[in-house]
C-alpha cells in the first residue's frame, strides 16, 4: 500500500464560548458553590472542517488569556501539541491582574500565571486531540497509546449541602435535599450508590468541626462496610488535628486528602501516620513535585488534567509518580461531559491508576453534550468512537452562553465566599488552620 | 465533514530479522568492539499492508524474548502501545538464563529481565509508530505531540581505536586509522568535524590511565576552544580518581559521564565537584531514578530509547528529569539508521533537550535503510515524511541476515572482552575501579 502524503490538519479557527452552568449549594471550607459556575468551551476547527471540543475553567482570568492565545493558533497543525505551552507563553498577559483575580481559587491550590496558562492550554490540547481522533478515525485513548482497561472507576463525591440556594437567589432546583449531619451524608451516599453504583465515597470536609466529620465518616463506614472512604477538608486542619483524625479514622480511610495546607504541614502529618495522604492542593504543578516527593508529604497525587496542562501532561505526571512510588488518582472540580470524557480517556491509558477518580459530574444537571455519559456500577465505559466520543449540543451551548452574557459579572468568577455571604452577611473565609 | 469510522490498524504479522553489522575496533574499558555486532530488525505489518520498522539490540537473550513476544502481537492495533509491556511480561522467558547471557553488557548498566523486556518492546513500539505514521500520513514526531525544533544536534563520539581488527579476523575495513594518544584523538575529532560538522566531542575513556585521557581532553580543548567536551570512562575510576579528573578538567568539561560505578559512588563524586555528572549506567531503568535523583548523583541523564522501552517512555523519562531539574541527553550504542531516525524524532519533541545527543552512527559503514541519514553541521534534519521517514533496504537486510546465519554463534552475542582476547590472550575485563 503506498504511503499517503504528509497529512494537513491545520487549525482554521478556534471558537471560545464562556458559559454559566447550574451548580448546587455544595459547602466547603471557603463557603458554598454559587448557583451558576463559569466554564469555557473550546472548539478547534480544522481546514477540512473537523471540529474538536475541549472544556476548562471559565473565570475571567482564564478568558483573558484564552482569547489572545486562540488567535495565535490558526494555521498550526492539531498534532502540534508540544509547542502549545510556548505559544501560551508568548501571549502577553497581565499576570499580576490575572493572579489577583484568581487567588480566590485556593481550593485548586496556589494560583500562578503558569497554572492559569496550563489550564487554558489543556482545553485546546483536548480539543486538538478530539479533532485529530475524528479526522483520523481513532479514539483519543488510541492517540495516547491505547487504553489498558475498558472502564474507568469513579468515586461518589459527597458534599455537605443545603437543599436549595438561599431564598431569592435565581437558581436551578435539584432533588438531592440537604445533607448537614452524618444521617444526611449517609442518605446522600445511598442515593449515589443507587443511582450510579459507586463503590467508594469521598466526603468534602472542612465544613463542620472535625468531630462531626469524623462521625460522618464513621456512619459511612457502618453503612457501607469495606467500601473505600476518603475525607477532604481542603487544608482546613492543623497538623495536630490532622493526626487526631488520622488516628481516629485510620482503620476505614483509603486516604486522607489535604488535611493540612502546604507541603511542610503535609510532610509533618505524613511522618506521624500510616494513613496515606492525597493532594490536589500542595502539588498542582510540576515544580511543586520535587519537594513534596522527597519529603514524603504525599502518597497519592490527585491529577486534574485542566491545571496540569492536558491529557499528555497527565500521563507524564503519572510517570513521575510511578518513578517515585506515589499513587495516582484524579481530582475534580465542577465540570461537564467533555471533561469527563477527557478524564475517562486518559485514565484508561494509565496502567497504575489504582484509585477510583473523583468527579462532580452527578451534581451537574446541565451539560453541553447531546448524550450525557452514564455511570454503570460507578464506572464509565471508555468511548471507542473517534475523538472523545461526545457531540456538542449547540442549542444547550447557546443557552448556557446566553446566561453568561446576561450575567452582570457577579457570577463570571467563581467565589464561594461571596456566595456564602448571601446567606450569612458576616461570612469571611476562615483563616487556615481553621481547626 | 462526517466522522470516519473507528480505524482498524490491526497487526497482521511481525517479522524479526537478526543481523550482524560491521563494527570498527573501538576500545573501551571492557575490551574492544567485535568486527561484527548483532542487531535485531523488527517489521510490523498491518492488515492493510502498511509496514513499520524498528531496531534494537540483537544478542541471543533479546531474540529469545522477541520471538514469543512477536507471536502474541497479531491482531492487536498498532496504536495499542501502553499494553505492550504487559504482553511482554506474559511471555514466559527463562529470566535466569537470559540474565546470565547478558550480564556482559555492563556498559549498558545493570542487565535485568525488565530491561531486556523493555529493549525488545522498544523496537516493536518504534515499528508500530512507524506503521501508524505511514497509515495516517503523519511523521512519528507528530504522533509524539509534534516537533519543537527542526534539527537535532548530535555530538562526535570519539574512541581510542586500532586501525584494524587483529590480523586474521574477518572484518570490513575503514579509513579512520588508529587513535591511541592525544594526537590521534585530535586527528579523529578533526575528521569528525570535517565530515559531519559536529560542534561537541565526547571521548570514550577508561581505556588508558586517567592522566593520558586528561591529556587527550586538554588537547581537544586546545584544538577546539569553546566546544563542549565530555569524557566517559564507563565507571572505571574510583571516587578519588573521578574527583581528581573533575578538578583537572573542570574548566573544559560539559559533563563527566559515569566516572565511577553505581549511584553511591556517583553521589560521592557529585558531592565533591561542580562538574555535572551524566549517566547511562547507574540510572537505566525507572526504578533506579528515585535514589539517584534524591541523592543528587546525576545531573544529566542519557536516555536510550532501546532500554527505556521506546519513544513514549523516553518522553516520560524527560518529564521525570524536568520535574527534578535533571538535564537530559541521549546515549548511544552501535545502531543503524532506523534507530537514528527514531532518536531524532523523539529528540525533536522534547523541549528541554539542551545537550547534543550521542550517536555511534558515523562508525557504522553498513545500514539497512535505502538512504542513510546525513549530518549537516552536526545536526540531522527532523524527517517530516510519514512514519520514521526511512525505507528498509531489503537486499542489505538479507545480506546482513545471511552473515548472522553463517556465524557459528561466536558473534551473536556482543562480547568486548572476548574480542580483546583475540589480540591479547591474557586479557580479562579489569575489576572496577580500575584506576
Amino acid at each position: 500500500m503506498p504511503t499517503p502524503p504528509r497529512r494537513d490538519l491545520a487549525i482554521a479557527e478556534v471558537r471560545l464560548t464562556p458559559i454559566l452552568v447550574a451548580d448546587p449549594p455544595l459547602l466547603n471550607t471557603q463557603g458554598v458553590h454559587q448557583p451558576y459556575t463559569p466554564r469555557l468551551i473550546v472548539e478547534v476547527v480544522t481546514a477540512d472542517g473537523t471540529t474538536g471540543v475541549g472544556e476548562t475553567y471559565g473565570d475571567t482570568g482564564y478568558l483573558g488569556l484564552a482569547r489572545p492565545f486562540a488567535q495565535r493558533l490558526t494555521g498550526r497543525q492539531v498534532t502540534d501539541l508540544n509547542g502549545l505551552s510556548a505559544v501560551a507563553d508568548e501571549v502577553a498577559v497581565d499576570r499580576t491582574r490575572a493572579g489577583a483575580r484568581l487567588d480566590m481559587g485556593g481550593l485548586r491550590g496556589v494560583q500562578t500565571a503558569d497554572k492559569l496558562r496550563l489550564s487554558v492550554v489543556s482545553a485546546v490540547e483536548v480539543a486538538c486531540l478530539d479533532a485529530q481522533g475524528k479526522a483520523l478515525g481513532l479514539p483519543v485513548h488510541a492517540l495516547l497509546g491505547g487504553k489498558v482497561r475498558n472502564e474507568v472507576e469513579y468515586s461518589a463525591y459527597l458534599f455537605y449541602r443545603w437543599a436549595d440556594h438561599p431564598e431569592g437567589v435565581a437558581c436551578e432546583k435539584d432533588d438531592w435535599g440537604a445533607a448537614l449531619d452524618p444521617e444526611g451524608v449517609v442518605a446522600q451516599a445511598r442515593a449515589f450508590k443507587e443511582r450510579y453504583g459507586f463503590g467508594s465515597f469521598k466526603l468534602k470536609g472542612g465544613v463542620f468541626p472535625p468531630d462531626e466529620e469524623i462521625a460522618a465518616i464513621r456512619a459511612l463506614a457502618e453503612a457501607f462496610p469495606g467500601h473505600p472512604l476518603r475525607l477532604d477538608p481542603n487544608g482546613a486542619w492543623s497538623v495536630r488535628t490532622s493526626l487526631k483524625v488520622a488516628r481516629e479514622l485510620g482503620d476505614v480511610l483509603e486516604y486522607l486528602e489535604d488535611p493540612a495546607l502546604g507541603t511542610a504541614a503535609m510532610a509533618e502529618v505524613a511522618a506521624g501516620t500510616d494513613v496515606p495522604l492525597a493532594t490536589n492542593m500542595c502539588v498542582t504543578t510540576f515544580p511543586e513535585i520535587e519537594e513534596a516527593f522527597t519529603r514524603g508529604a504525599v502518597q497519592v497525587l490527585l491529577s486534574d488534567h485542566h491545571y496540569w496542562g492536558g491529557l499528555r501532561n497527565t500521563r507524564e505526571l503519572a510517570a513521575v509518580c510511578r518513578a517515585f512510588g506515589v499513587g495516582l488518582s484524579m481530582h475534580s472540580n465542577t465540570h461537564l461531559g467533555i471533561s469527563l470524557a477527557a478524564m475517562t480517556h486518559v485514565a484508561s491509558t494509565v496502567p497504575d491508576l489504582h484509585h477510583a477518580c473523583d468527579t462532580h459530574y452527578p451534581w451537574q444537571s446541565e451539560d453541553v453534550v447531546t448524550e450525557r455519559l452514564s455511570f454503570e456500577g460507578g464506572r464509565i465505559a471508555v468511548p471507542d468512537a473517534p475523538g472523545l466520543g461526545v457531540t456538542l449540543d449547540r442549542d444547550r451551548l447557546a443557552a448556557l452562553h446566553a446566561r453568561w452574557l446576561a450575567d452582570d459579572g457577579t457570577l463570571r468568577d467563581r467565589d464561594d465566599e461571596a456566595a456564602m455571604r448571601v446567606a450569612d452577611p458576616g461570612w469571611v473565609t476562615p483563616a487556615v488552620p481553621r481547626w
